[in-house]
């Protein structure tokens, strides 16, 4: 073991399959330590509904594992809710117990006591409907982090992309392209992919963001007048980019095989495609941040919640990715 | 043989590796009589270049084969040259060249000589300097036919997409989703896959315009003024729609299983997905015109004209494809 810090894991909405998806886990032992941020009464109740049978076992700030616990059992830092949950139904209520979970993996990062966190997701909408301003676990742990910029990077078998911009209106896309942006996301991408995941020269394929890349300015000017001139500018950097190239031809293995990161403009210009290549085993990164932080690729499928019905195979690359980068960390120290 | 009526086969810009691929293909029998519109000339001198022995069949309006051509043998109606082709390099002088083989073969197709038209790649740009305003292959056979709105697809095994804006910078795209767009490229959809690809109850699913189709309205509001309203009038004249969706959850097996064909909003957010999945063996199809056309997916490739080191996956597939449409056709008469 490189590491014995442990690692925090967020159930996120306790209405929906999170909670499921943490116990699924705790069947098969994991290779370090892995502490649950969440209620230990609605892991219990979730695990009895499942007809799982589970030993939870309490740590706390005074008391942090050291080693992995065994299969069948899962850590758990007890975080009580404000109402009793049923699955399925969201309650606004329970809001800030999701944000105190999140809180509490974060902060605990920041201070050291985990090596990383990894987090289920969360249900947005019900956290706003309880009058707090919430975009995302993203924007959270900015925040929570004081971190001016950071990246959205999903990766699955063989393709990790990268936005420039996330959750805009497509009629703010263009607008948003700007110089500073790009600039800023393409040294983070660099930097991280290099700090994080170990490439010691990582090669990235820029996206235009016209289709055919503006067709030498007749689908749009951006590639010339923005696009082309940052990317000539960080290359001085010593960064190694290629393109603006159109985006459907850009996603084929002619160019995949010779990068190591897809840098899209926008949400549904690269997403797609690595959805459709990784499904159910695809893992958000957050880049950027002072620390390590992954999660899973969908969302609270409420509807499935206490089904067992559930694939966990998107939390368990959320998992395997974590530790990798906690790794890489450790050894570059 | 279902129809004894020959197809058209244009071999596109003349620098670019049109040629090749069509004496590529000519090494082995087509189904159907097959008749590249192009210059004898250029053809014989690539032929040469590539290596290739291919008998070349003079054809013309007097003289319409009514049977396949033997394998290593191409029917060829002589449309000369304005002046002498170097392999990879453009000349405004054949532009015209260019478009009169279309003309060819669009006219032959609606005055019923040819049963559909496949073609090779254009060079937009060339044509252009060449003092003719010209968008491409689709609008160009719009026009030929008198034809107010056609949709462009790309197919591949298993995947059909269709656009609802093709060629327009990113940042005019939002616009351009009007509810009478979104109408009329939705009905010719569905009457072009029962009408030529004999799907008796087509069911399209319908990509969001923004990131997570909207996210009820947190990110965008087109879904909700625009594309739920229209989607919801076009039900009630019986079409199959399912959607708007997150095209970052659409395009997986769950969704894919149960459709026949995807709309998505625009060329970016639809295409690198198919052009992902079919690499090399997608086709372009223009749906709404009176004619059948078919088209490979990639470019001109002017830097492999001649080499011989090209892939003739995609315009075989632009034939079968056309082929079948052929004959659904003719079934349905």
């Amino acid at each position: 073991m490189i590491t014995t810090r442990p690692f925090a894991l967020t159930p996120g909405e306790p209405a929906g399959i999170g909670p499921d998806l943490c116990l699924l886990l705790a069947r098969e032992a994991q290779p370090h330590a892995l502490i649950a941020i969440a209620s230990r009464d609605l892991l219990l109740q979730r695990a009895q509904l499942m007809g799982l049978s589970i030993q939870l076992i309490a740590v706390s700030p005074e008391r942090w594992p050291d080693q992995a616990a065994p299969a069948g059992s899962l850590y758990v830092w007890d975080t009580p809710l404000a109402a009793p949950v049923k699955p399925g139904q969201l309650n606004t209520s329970n809001a800030h117990y999701v944000l105190q979970t999140l809180t509490r993996a974060g902060q605990g990062c920041l201070d050291g006591h985990f090596a990383g966190m990894i987090t289920a997701p969360v249900h947005k909408g019900v956290i706003n409907e309880a009058g707090i301003n919430f975009s995302g676990h993203t924007e959270f742990l900015a925040e929570l982090t004081h971190t001016e910029q950071v990246v959205m990077m999903l990766a699955t078998h063989g393709l990790r992309v990268a936005l420039v911009t996330t959750h805009l209106p497509l009629k703010d896309v263009a607008d948003a392209i700007t110089p500073e942006r790009l600039t800023r996301v393409t040294r983070i991408l660099d930097h991280d992919l290099r700090s994080k995941f170990g490439i010691a020269q990582p090669r990235i394929l820029v996206c235009g963001l016209n289709p055919h890349a503006g067709e030498g300015g007749h689908l749009g000017r951006e590639e010339i007048e923005i696009i082309e001139p940052t990317l000539q500018q960080l290359r001085s950097e010593g960064i190694n980019l290629i393109g603006p190239l159109p985006a459907d031809t850009l996603f084929t293995p002619k160019h995949l095989e010779h990068c190591d990161a897809v840098l899209a403009m926008y949400h549904d210009q690269g997403l797609p495609v690595l959805k459709y290549k990784g499904f159910g085993a695809a893992v958000n990164v957050t880049l950027g941040l002072p620390i390590i932080r992954t999660s899973v690729d969908h969302g609270t499928a409420l509807d499935l919640a206490g089904s067992g019905q559930i694939d966990s195979g998107s939390l368990q690359v959320a998992l395997q990715t974590a530790y990798e980068m906690a790794a890489r960390q450790v050894k570059s120290h």
